[in-house]
């Protein structure tokens, strides 16, 4: 591969490519002519919003959540635009959705939550009972485990929405888990905790009383205002680094038990089928991975142009400790900037400046966390699980740049 | 004052103070019942919404921005729900508004930003242009250098929202000026800035080289998405630390200078009116300050109840070492716990575990930042300021309990 090619900090460093806007053809000093006056500009501009909660843009309306591909009559997901976001923050309106019966309209006046089970003083709680307890707030990421899932088997997603957008980042406010568990006094036979939704689906898993005790949160607030209908409200439990389904939506109940509840969503689903046929049940922890996100899937590059390689890795182990990257599909790798600071179980920004110089090429990131978890290739994980395996896909994301400029999701 | 009263970590060790649900009312063992199961669980929630963008609840209607008391026809700021929210992140569709000629409607398509004045290479710049340089997120705090300015002579606001909601906190996502300014060569001359908005008042602020090139950002995105409206889409000025108006939105025009360009809002406006009939100008730092939010203006207490106390603290000079809380009006301090990561020139949110006892008494908090500045009382900002002075106030905010439980804005 040509030298110039290769990523280096030099590039910035450089005339030539400390000049980004000016190689894009923006007007140079000898042509330089001021923009006139725009018209928003000459006139008073619009009154305040009401009611007064604000909206994007409407030159942002491209910018929303996606169902899944496909013309399934009833989806039961919807995607963030990850490509299309920016620092490790997911606002609200587009953090991505899983539901197992749609949303339930709950009034959080009649919302109860019950705490019983092998506990010496089984609880009932209201919202208000709950939003007194002492609270914590924690920026973490969430992630559905089926995240990518299609990757084992092909690359039919286009851009990094469609193939990973079953993943968000936000500021969690709730109250520990095991504020409430002292609460309600767990006797020591007490193992698992189920989980019950008050949706009309009753989502349902167990938990094992040590990751409980750890790190469980029942959130009420998400980026400093009550949880969306979407995600929950006006309770739901949180599980940093763990997969998205544990944590459940429209927490109504936590019944304490000696043993695993072996509900439906953790014998028929959520499950990981192996090649022998047999399935892995309760693996929870999402594992290290990354995706760059600029540039990615469904954009096109103009050669020589300054281009910010910039994307996501996150990992439900703590930290991430480093992310590399790849311009030649693997072969050689440089290390990334991460963004400050690098906060445990969530999203971590990484950026590395690039341009590209007109040929065919892979752009891989590959991250490593703080306890040393490397994501793997495409070939050792589907090597080590199988095609048969549907959760957990964590394997390095390849998108192939094609001659004339075209990204798009392959797999090398 | 009774010693039951004075604030202590032991009270949540305790077995009573441990129980602030029983303490409520909540269902005790004795009489556990298993509430019933409510409709949303016995029905298909409702579908995705179209479009694909996000609301909170309607349930939470009342949680919105607020215009100033009084009956001016034309507003010109909205002010956060402070006390209504939790953690450090202010969603964007509450985030604090002040304008000068209201919201103006930009086509980023046709949106600029010209760089000229004392420069070797002038510049007109797309928004395309600008989001290929390397970028930069951080997490700041954003406060009118006008929020609280009443408290310099009345207690006449009655919440916190109406009293200090002119302060918000997000993830901004942008350009670093010092980037752009490299673009276009700086002339050793080139000591200020002069920073214009496009809306409909061409709000304009002078800014020293050496500010705008250590920390100054252009800003096109907050918390993960492009800018609202409201907050200067598609691109705005970003000064952590420094008074909002600083903070340009709009942006169109970056003119380099030898001196400050003394535009209408840097002279009639924004300045400080000292005691002597003489004016501070370019005070533009935001200075160490707190506020406690829970409880706060407008709330009543119910004796013997566990209360977290809970509140915001903030300095332009860097990061919150700690804040103290009173629950006697300052003669007593207790240092409260604060949420980790505390960030440079971002929201700092403390909490500690309180319980009334029912006596009347003033709660208090006292924030210290890493340089040493320490939170100042009402009197000793008013002895050294004047009540002429009209910006930029920053005293310890006092909140009575009167016996009835009642909580009010008090000085002392």
């Amino acid at each position: 591969m040509d030298q110039s090619n290769k990523l280096s900090r030099r590039v910035l460093m450089s005339r030539a490519a400390a000049l980004p806007a000016l190689a894009a053809g923006a007007t140079s000093a000898a042509a330089f002519e001021p923009p006139s006056v725009p018209p928003w500009t000459t006139q008073q501009g619009g009154p305040f919003l009401n009611p007064p909660y604000g909206l994007p843009s409407p030159h942002e309306k491209g910018v929303v959540r996606v169902l899944p591909a496909g013309n399934n009559p009833f989806p039961t997901a919807t995607r963030t635009p990850l490509h299309k976001l920016h620092g490790i923050i997911t606002p609200n309106g587009l953090f991505f959705e899983r539901h197992h019966a749609g949303v339930p309209a709950i009034d959080p006046a009649q919302h109860r939550l019950m705490v019983h089970g092998l506990v010496d003083r089984p609880l009932v709680l209201t919202m208000d009972d709950i939003v007194r307890f002492p609270s914590v707030s924690q920026i973490h990421f969430l992630e559905c485990s089926g995240n990518s899932a299609a990757q084992y088997v092909n690359t039919s997603g286009k851009t990094a929405q469609q193939i990973h957008g079953l993943l968000s980042c936000a500021e969690w406010t709730g109250v520990k888990l095991s504020t409430v568990l002292a609460e309600v006094g767990v006797r020591p036979e007490g193992k698992w905790i189920l989980a019950e939704g008050a949706d009309g689906a009753a989502m349902t898993r167990s938990i094992p009383m040590a990751l409980a005790l750890e790190e469980g949160i029942l959130a009420y607030a998400q980026n400093g205002e009550m949880l969306r209908p979407e995600q929950g409200y006006p309770l739901r439990l949180f599980l940093p680094g763990i997969e998205g389904n544990m944590s459940i939506k429209w927490l109504r109940r936590l019944k304490v038990g000696d043993a695993p509840f072996h509900t439906r969503e953790e014998t028929s689903k959520y499950t990981d089928l192996l090649p022998d046929g047999r399935s892995s049940q309760f693996t929870f922890l999402m594992d290290v991975k990354s995706v760059i996100l600029t540039p990615s899937g469904g954009e096109r590059l103009t050669p020589g142009r300054f281009t910010e390689i910039s994307g996501l890795a996150w990992t439900g182990r703590g930290r991430i400790k480093a992310v590399d990257v790849s311009v030649d599909g693997g072969r050689s790798w440089q290390t990334a900037t991460l963004q400050t600071p690098v906060l445990s179980k969530a999203l971590t920004r990484f950026r590395l400046p690039w341009r590209w110089d007109g040929r065919p090429l892979v752009l891989q990131s590959r991250a490593i966390d703080e306890d040393g978890y490397v994501q793997p290739t495409h070939r050792q994980l589907v090597a080590a699980r199988g095609t048969q395996y549907f959760y957990h896909y964590n394997a390095i994301q390849s998108w192939g740049v094609a001659a004339n400029g075209e990204v798009s999701n392959v797999q090398v």
